[in-house]
């Protein structure tokens, strides 16, 4: 098949052909790609900083956002069959070690992350196992969900931890209103109640930040401490939620949360750096997040099943990966991009 | 009366004569000192650390965790009489405000804080509010439990929080065994399931600590992080305890910290850094922790008269604050000093 | 001042001349009533159901959900002033017991509950202290308001115990859309995302639940557990919120329960039966659920300040409230009837 | 092999010699039995109480509560050899519906409850699937264990609800003190922090219940209600743990719960009657409990082999279990009974 492959980091990935995926366990299944979303993950990757992390050998098939049709299965595959169109979840977990059988497949201690561990989905098939799928409804094409499958769940599991404290009369703060952050923002307004702040460095961003929920808008490159704490009375915003995750968002957020507020960390790159004075002080709490489990997948399928929460995506075929990694890279991406085999 | 005051920072405190707080509110209560105990905070603030935060102007009395007896009362007081045995939460909270509709004391919009914002207990006499008061048995001595008031409760509230995390077979790893720390390891052992490894430099409180309920010691300066991962089967604590929070401990926590895993910060004076990608993919919480408010400190008596938490106090009279302020820095106090007047 | 008096279990009130309410503690607050709503609790007073369990001496005023504007304050009130608009918390609680520090109101251990234990607002004047009071914006007036004071905070807190449980693809059954339940609905549909079934005998409120958001409509005289049972593939409701009551309902809603599922009841006035081995086999849930408390019609005020909950209100001459009474007893009223001096 | 099977209801079960077991699906296990409990469960069965709920057909083998060796594996089994001591956690889910996903076991939809509803362990071998095991230390003998199984997770999933409630200061009753009830009064000692008022009719019980940690002994048949009303200064219990489930015990507990208590029901037999104004008023939370799911059970494990909760079993044959039913069900086993073939 033809794929994209992480030869070397910081140089471009090549599309070649490639040996197909087979099964080799029972409970293996082979799905043939009808989406694929880009995500800046992909370019952490390919940056490097994930190498020492993840330890994984090059070359490998990056791509860990898909959706598509069951190709082949293994002999204890029970759920599905061929044709059967899916979304796979980002994850292959074992089903029995004590993280796995408490429902947090991302914490599985024999997890293997297709695209990031082993080979993903930049390619025409993927392998992954009958654990990891859900299947969709006849009406829905793979290729507009597949971003639900990572930058969906990252994003739902984010807010479902929000929750809880996004009661009427707070203020949450959003940061970043591209690929993960448009799907935030619409879970935020249907899931919490708090006054949603939304802020990028694109209007074009933030006027869709608007359309799908947020009571304001605010254009990070014009003062954003300032800016939030005029509209939060000078207390700070009870949330903050950045999907952003750059040494500037972390000491922003630092500068904007309330006494009592939670910080939560989507996005990666930057340093967060806290005198713990202020940690006590404040009794600040900062929560990492990671991609959501199973059991989110499926509750935000059926969100969206509902029209709860829309994606704004772009088909691209599979062959422009390249190019469309250098979009996203230089902020040219709204929404989110899919490859398409 | 006979009062130690802070005029200068990083300089000895000036022991004087001062005039006798009086009533100036309906609300208010005089507590005669019957206990003050000595805090690392009164330390820190001292050094003017906390001169920024704060802005408090000097002189002014410090020491806020004190129990004593009623001496005067506002009008407007109903539950207590002169003579009443008390121990006085730290923090005079205005009972209006939605925090304090909430319970969460500490965050009151109109907090006075007696010894760090106004005046405190290293006196023979306080000015707090009705509110702060919690009545003592008959047979409990202001002087024994003036700690609970202050360490007590910052212990307590940590470790209510940390408990849903605590479920057998898990691992927390505390850090710092003097003041908070003595009583914070056996809330653990009492209220939580994990194994507790007890983390110190001193071997006395590492002895002391296992006594309390540790399942191991460690000594803090073998190489920390090394000696969690062997105790931890190299998949680092589910939990950290931090109660020292110096740039040491804060580097090592993030280094011995199990995937999914949570980190409460409660001592304070370094700096926390950790680049974003740990806290994603290792999908980090960072806790901070105030005092804990008025109901925690009702729950820590309840406890407190069941034996079911000791205290490890020594008493020393009131004049010599300057020395035990001195011993304190050396690390030289085992558990807490109380001063009488 | 006129007011109506309860003073003969199953008699009419009597409409009469009696004192006003007079300041008699330094929180006290003396409201002019701008709006008081009928409740069906109004009803089961006048029946006598709560005689035993209140034991309030008759006669007295009933009401006990009011707005107005402050008209006389006590000596220790400081937020307030005379002219202020204000919804009334139905309570009057201490602030200095366990359960008022917690937050919680309705379980003070000095409750004074005006419309129930002491005169409430079927009245020209009410007297309540100054916890009970939040003020209103400019543009919100009393009668607007004044059903939020108990049906909304009641709807409030019941569904925010639900919220938790209220995940995608989970359904819940929601029995009566009256005064309380045409509230319920929206707020289901605000901070919930289970599908919404809304169950009624009147076809006018059912169209009216539809319109605030439920996603079908039974007719509960037409077999409603085979109806629920049809609507869930024959799992039965995830949740039941129970706003009647009734023998009817409670049997009916231990019949179409999900295993595993929860039993919110706030209606009143039927016996709840149940074999225990279909308590533990279905490991049921069942949760009883009173009046909110301050905090709750903090976080209510806002939603409705933000147009999030609307009131389906018709207003009335104070001296009407016989005739009112009576509609209500015969179904005839829809949404709430708000009495105006 | 030799079995135990019902046959017809209230009728004496048959020891007789049955088929063994064999392997059927790939993720099946055999074990042969070390040990089976005998549970009240056990008795209802017999009785028929759960004939409509399950509709098992007859005959088939009771036992539901087992550990053993691992004697025959399916080719996906990879966690067992031959060989293998192990307890069986009671049920056999299916690992990929949605309630296995989020670790709650007992809510599979396709659960097989061996001893309930397929073949169980009064047996020499029982049939299960891999997801039911938990491998034993070498030093655990099997037998010592079996009541961990359901008792044990019974127990503990029920006082893990509670923790949260069971706050210093506050009072739980627990009510029978037999073969659950002896593990719930430690594990509520261990994982909770209320005052302990165990209650049984047998002073034997009562004493063990005294040495396991309850505070204070209660004979049920000496009034209940007024010796707890006694015992909480007229206020009633913050929370009731009842493991017997009798008609009496439901309409005592109603009687005895303080407001905004919880009552959990554990033992089963009787019906539950409470008017729905008490439910309202007093916002009484009523919870059904089922046998904890397989992290409990694993969690249970951890506090067994750290000593922390002791079973007190006695061991028949298996060609006893005629008898020992008998004995259990004339109030005559202390602690557990367990069949050792």
């Amino acid at each position: 098949m033809k794929a994209w492959r992480l030869y070397e980091y910081n140089q471009p990935l090549r599309f070649e052909e490639v040996e197909d995926p087979v099964i080799t366990d029972p409970h293996d299944v082979v799905v043939k790609i009808g989406g694929a979303g880009v995500c800046h993950t992909d370019l952490h990757l390919i940056e490097g900083i994930w190498a020492e992390t993840l330890g994984t050998p090059l070359p490998y098939i990056i791509g860990h956002e898909n959706a598509g049709w069951v190709h082949a299965v293994g002999s204890s595959v029970t759920e599905y069959e061929v044709g059967d169109p899916v979304i796979v979840h980002p994850v292959m977990s074992c089903g029995k070690c004590l993280s796995c059988r408490s429902g947090e497949d991302m914490h599985c201690v024999n997890l293997k992350f297709p695209g990031l561990t082993v080979d993903g989905g930049y390619a025409e098939y993927l392998k992954t196992s009958e654990r990891a799928l859900i299947k969709l409804d006849d009406h829905v094409k793979p290729h507009e969900v597949a971003p639900l499958a990572d930058a969906g769940i990252t994003a739902y599991r984010a807010v479902k931890k929000v929750v809880p404290l996004a009661n009427p009369g707070t203020k949450v703060v959003m940061i970043g209103m591209g690929g993960l952050g448009h799907i935030a923002v619409q879970l935020m307004r249907e899931l919490g109640n708090s006054d949603i702040i939304a802020v990028d460095i694109n209007d074009e961003r933030l006027n869709m930040a608007l359309e799908y929920g947020a009571d304001e808008a605010v254009r990070a490159d014009d003062g954003l401490v300032s800016q939030v704490q005029g509209l939060t009375g000078n207390e700070g915003a009870d949330i903050i939620v950045d999907l952003v995750g750059s040494d500037q968002t972390h000491a922003d957020s630092m500068q904007m949360l309330r006494k009592g507020g939670s910080y939560f960390v989507i996005g990666y790159g930057g340093e967060l750096k806290v005198p713990s004075l202020n940690m006590i002080n404040n009794e600040f709490n900062i929560i990492g997040n990671l991609v959501g489990n199973y059991v989110e997948l499926y509750e935000l399928m059926q969100l969206h099943a509902r029209g709860k929460v829309k994606l704004h995506a772009t088909q691209y075929g599979l062959e422009e990966a390249g190019d469309v990694l250098k979009l996203l890279h230089d902020g040219k991406i709204n929404g989110r991009a899919v490859l398409v085999p």
